[in-house]
């Protein structure tokens, strides 16, 4: 046991120690000089530009003019990649290592061209003196690579600018995943964050027999940007009780002295790994259900460890002062300079690299093959056993045209068989904050349970240790794990209230920027896409009022790339299934799917829905009645507004039978684009022909109206385009007074088309003068029985398709 | 003690348990009737619209037609409000109640009425059989109230529809007020979420000297919409763990027999507050500076406690089958209805109500009166001492035009100020994610620590008990703070890294709303405004590159409702400074300020700037040469792109001196949008006169472009507008090259120019080419050497202004 210099160890703590010195003096100085050569190779590409190996004393030239990059947190996570790897070569165990600090970019870009796999990805990047030069020179450099570990690091399925998804990713690339060990290591800052705080929980879902396993690491290197972290600072005993709340037994590994901290590291690691071994035995030969207590590891070193121990009379290592670029005048102050060769000439370069700059063999020849390569293993990559989904003939699940249906029941009965025929695979979940079956996808409980390890009481339904549906009450841990799945090569479902996936906005942000990226990196294979689907919208919150009514997040998914992001709002049960069918064959896009859960009619039949589908928008012939030349065109984009376009299509041919209607309906929204701006885009002749280029148009839209506007405003008729959406009214009241209150309902849509064609003569006045009086009639109504007048309520489409 | 129907007590356990019988027959009596009340009223409200003391035979048109609600969490909630009275009155003590569980509306509003404050507030919902027959109407019922606690419940901080904000609420409004204690109870599902996770540690930010206390009170009934809670299933052991974890001494008060209940809950708030007294005494008195261990309470008692224990042959009583409303057709269902009828008449009103169904004395004689009544008190209303910021005058702070500075840095010099001028009101915080000196705010740390109730070592800097910065790696807990340190009167700044605020976008819909709602509710007073300062920004992320660029919180924000959000792109320092002042005297707003923090340069005085901050977008005649007549006008909103746009009109009035050219700044974003669409728009006239109605607009602009077309479509000069702006281009690179990747860099905008003016001639096809080599130039030269072009970073303004 060693000490810290700030929290001596040996007090009384809950905390495991792990016992013996399993290194032998070879194995210790091979994994000490690995160690060096990362460190050696991370602070280069901080500082250097020219003379990697230093072989002439160190000029001012040779340091990048920008010193740009994170070193604090290096050292250690170079630590542990080199002690996992040792365990990898032992034990023959696939691992995969998740690197939470944000700043760890220079340390696991460094080990991986030590193992070789950064060469063979990128083959400038050599592993001998000329490409240790680009490697150094290429890091936070213009037209190089990130500071953080990133898409275009080997072996990573995670980003490291944002902070607080390493936890979750781990458990999603864990599961289903038996034979894999996900080690995760998380910040100390990072834990201060929501989403990993909520993440801890995740080992309740975890299933010894089908899934792999977790080793979370947490690595309390004391200091974020400028102040201690939380953790840090409770001490040993809270702390140990803290993992242990969470269902953990942590290890803690602590010190200052490498030689010590080598041997306890690569003792807890035995151990751990033995744990984890023996609880997946236990689970898959003997048939133990008990919740596992998995191990976890605390590992307390210094932050910026080896670096300089003080600069300018302040002490560096050990604390905040660390994080970045700890020399940072090093191309312009003397001192700096030479405190900067000092430190790289540390580490022994001379004895770690051979005259061509490549790795001594003795530092790099214990390390694991091929594909036990941390930064080679396909799991990373696209999976180890990536397949297609099997999905069931959509077209089977069809509502007769006409008929009543809820929606997103109705895909529940595709999910369920989509759920059976890939069970075998092993490649599908569905994930949601405690919502299946509020939000009636339940018949996929039909086919399996939801994944629960936690205690079981008698009267719980559908709780299954092998369940492949994921609820927890976190709308983060949720898109976390399904990311971390879906990165690994796998298929799922996020399914969501509308309002509350903003609660992931951020996340969603970065899923994807990465895959932007990775769309454009030759050697990343495509991912299954990030599936939403967003129901118990803005229009139907019955019971929850004004804060669950929020459509904004499309607005905020199309600022994001448009090779990357999908939207479909399908206005019924057939369509949504044609859509979910689509997005399910689709990778590396996001699409957001809105549907309703409430009883609605089905517009088309299955034929109508899967062409009008695959169309994108389109003129509905059967709803209109304008002969190739309407006088006011009638659109709508969503389920709702698509009832209520099609409700006042029927208020004016029934009381104007002379005004030409022509009924569009909009189902994949990047259509609305030029095909300049989006993939999807409808060319403007085309959307010419169906908006024409001078007829007013009124369109109903799900969500907040400019959206319309920002997606059509290069559009011939734009000017003649008048959008009605969600603007922010509304509380608990009833379905129509919703779309009163915001202005879309049929009676004002009527009242929207007599104000802009013009020439409607008396006829439509008084029309017109009957909305209002509608209007006014059903407000009174409403408030006083609390239901919408009879004639709302049982309108139909009167004319069959 | 008592056991659960699932988990017996008794087993070995390290909760806390309260010993003793504290209530005699009578105040137990008294303590239980009011509970029935409370319950009866809930149960009321969401079924009944006619006869509410049931003085006749329940009948189907009494029963609501659309039956709305929640009743799970309510028993509980309501049997916590009475004993948190009973604690009010016994020790004079004040309390404020954050109901955490997003489904307690009719709770909270039975107990608001039966205290008398409901009709104090609202005079028709009387303390009578008319009174109460309107309180049960209008509950989730057009034209009603919501269902879940809201903006309209008396003595609410705290909207219960998204869940996670409840614990960091609670922080925020004991914070600088030593004598309150704030009751925060949190739902089991609540805590499932990261924002609720993350918010436990608040314990180590709370000054038992200057600040109040927080008891957090976990209400452990066991399920969510349709599955066991995870903290209800971890066994005791564990979760005591957990709880110790946090920092807490957790006391445990389970049982489903209301006497026992009673007199454990009694004795334990007893022990509790006692306890919160003796650490408070022992930090104020005997100066102790220990971290002290506050109490908390888990209330484990059955989900839907006294309600139907078996509907349809189902269990519900104790299971999520209670989470909303539990006979579902009460109206329809002769057995539902008689159901409802037993249900209600076991709370025996006859007993409860007199015959003018007035509250009997006996039932609420014994609550607290006046101010002390928790649906009364004023920290919930605007605060109880209420006062605007002392504000030094930000004129003083000014930077000379033409020099070089650090925006957010001379902020921070104001900051200091203002924190230091304020001090003896301790009504300021500044809030933000560890990022308070990264964003050059440190000078406020001259003036004050940052909150830090931890373990403080001899190397830390700034850290102080009684610190008045909040930093913790969590936006949503920072978020969290600030909003419950508003909306009890007193005043902030959240600083953060621009992209990463999308973290707490869902957080700011809800306080949208909120002050939404509570601008049209006469008796809520005005509090002060949400201020972000969003800094660290797109354009300037040298060090971090992709996953840190972001501008859309703008867009996200601007779909909140006009007359609540305000966004303001100072273009310097000297704006900045004005905008800041003028955004930390409002009330009622959320109001977002992005600015940077390089150095850049200073274009307007201090006259200047104010006079342009208050006309919010102008032109600059020092930088145009228009004459009145421009040929073109080239318009910034953004500190970069303000420096982007002037460089480019040097090169244009060098260039081609004959061109004419306006320059326009943006600082207030809102004068974009008509006057009809936001108070702060501009009437068309003024904006037609500024941006002409038929010559080409160049507008660089901060964030997504497209959002200044929404914002602008319906302006004259639309369709001459083109927008340059961040369209999710770029990575680790110089500041120039950002711009340039963009397509926002002074070459590409003078393209911009020459390729919308028409007949510049042969001289301006000259130029465009050499802006064009100028491009590929820079190009070459970045990836070369590391850094910008030297004639970019040695530009300067070169005309005096």
């Amino acid at each position: 046991m060693t000490a810290t210099r700030t929290a001596p160890l040996g007090t009384a703590s809950a905390f495991h120690v792990a016992a013996g010195e399993p290194l032998g003096s070879d194995e210790l100085q091979r994994i000490d000089a690995y160690w060096r050569a990362a460190n050696y190779l991370s602070v280069g590409q901080i500082y250097l530009m020219g003379d990697p190996l230093l072989r002439e004393p160190l000029q001012p030239a040779q340091v990048k003019p920008r010193l740009l990059g994170h070193w604090g947190t290096t050292p250690g996570l170079n630590l542990l990649y080199a002690h996992l790897s040792r365990i990898i070569a032992a034990r023959g165990q696939e691992v995969i290592y998740v690197t939470g600090p944000g700043h760890g970019g220079p340390g696991i870009v460094a080990n991986t061209w030590l193992e070789g796999t950064y060469s063979e990805i990128y083959p400038r990047m050599s592993q001998d003196a000329v490409g240790m030069q680009r490697l150094f020179t290429q890091f936070s450099f213009p037209g190089g690579v990130p500071s953080h570990v990133a898409p275009e690091t080997p072996g990573s399925i995670h980003e490291g600018g944002e902070l607080g998804y390493s936890l979750s990713h781990a458990y999603g690339a864990a599961l289903d995943n038996p034979d894999l060990v996900v080690a995760c290591v998380i910040g100390d800052g990072e834990a201060e964050t929501g989403p990993l705080a909520a993440s801890w929980h995740s080992n309740k879902f975890l299933d010894p027999v089908g899934d792999g396993a977790v080793l979370p690491i947490l690595h309390l290197n004391g200091y974020k940007i400028a102040n201690p972290t939380v953790l840090a600072r409770i001490g040993d005993d809270e702390l140990s009780n803290l993992l242990e709340g969470y269902g953990h037994k942590p290890y803690l590994v602590a010190g200052d002295d490498p030689t010590t901290v080598h041997q306890l590291l690569a003792a807890t690691l035995d151990v751990a790994f033995e744990e984890i071994t023996e609880i997946q035995r236990a689970a898959r030969e003997d048939g133990i259900t008990g919740r596992p207590r998995w191990p976890m590891i605390v590992l307390r070193t210094p932050k910026g460890w080896t670096g300089p121990k003080v600069v300018d009379g302040l002490q560096v290592e050990g604390t905040w002062r660390a994080h970045q670029v700890p020399l940072t005048a090093a191309r312009d102050d003397a001192a700096h300079l030479d405190s900067l060769q000092t430190w790289m000439r540390s580490y022994r370069p001379e004895e770690l690299f051979d005259a061509d700059g490549a790795p001594q063999s003795w530092v790099v020849d214990w390390l694991p093959r091929g594909e036990l390569r941390m930064s080679a293993n396909p799991h990373t990559n696209g999976g180890r056993f990536p397949r297609d989904l099997e999905l069931p003939d959509f077209r089977d699940y069809a509502v007769k045209a006409g008929e009543t249906a809820e929606a997103t029941r109705v895909l529940g009965g595709w999910l369920r068989d989509v759920m059976a025929a890939n069970v075998e695979y092993r490649n599908f979940r569905l994930v949601g904050p405690d919502e299946t079956e509020s939000n009636r996808l339940g018949a996929v409980l039909d086919t399996t349970g939801k994944a629960w390890q936690a205690r079981v009481d008698e009267v719980d339904q559908h709780l299954d240790r092998h369940g492949r549906v994921m609820e927890i009450l976190s709308e983060t841990t949720c898109q976390g794990w399904l990311e971390g799945y879906l990165l690994t090569g796998r298929h799922g479902l996020f399914s969501c209230y509308e309002a509350f996936i903003h609660i992931v906005d951020s996340m969603f942000n970065q899923h994807a920027k990465w895959l932007k990226t990775t769309r454009h990196l030759g050697w990343r294979k495509p991912v299954p896409s990030l599936n939403y689907l967003l129901t118990s919208h803005v229009w139907r919150q019955d019971h929850n009022g004004t804060s669950h009514q929020d459509p904004g997040f499309i607005d905020h998914v199309v600022n994001k790339k448009a090779e990357v992001v999908r939207v479909y709002l399908p206005p019924d049960a057939n369509t949504l299934l044609s859509v979910a069918d689509h997005c399910l064959r689709s990778r590396d896009y996001v699409n957001v799917i809105v549907a309703g859960k409430q009883p609605a009619p089905t517009w088309l039949d299955m034929d109508g829905a899967a062409l009008h589908c695959a169309r994108g928008l389109g003129i509905w012939d059967w709803a209109s009645n304008d002969d190739g030349d309407p006088d006011v065109v009638l659109a709508a984009a969503g389920d709702v507004p698509t009832g209520e376009i099609l409700a006042a299509t029927d208020l004016l041919r029934h009381h104007l039978p002379d005004l030409k209607v022509r009924v569009v309906n909009v189902v994949d929204l990047m259509r609305l684009q030029p095909d300049s701006e989006h993939p999807h885009g409808l060319p403007d002749p085309e959307f010419d022909a169906i908006f024409t280029t001078d007829r007013p148009v009124i369109l109903a839209y799900h969500g907040y109206p400019w959206l319309i506007h920002r997606l059509t405003y290069r559009r011939t008729n734009h000017h003649n385009l008048h959008v009605r959406g969600y603007k922010e009214e509304g509380t608990t009241t009833t379905p129509f007074d919703m779309l009163v209150v915001n202005d879309m309902d049929r009676f004002h849509l009527v009242m929207d088309v007599i104000d802009r064609v013009p020439g409607l003569g008396r006829k439509a006045a008084v029309l017109r003068q009957q909305m209002v009086d509608k209007r006014a009639e059903h407000r009174a109504y409403v408030r006083r029985t609390g239901e919408d007048l009879p004639e709302i309520r049982d309108w139909v489409w009167p004319r069959t398709p």
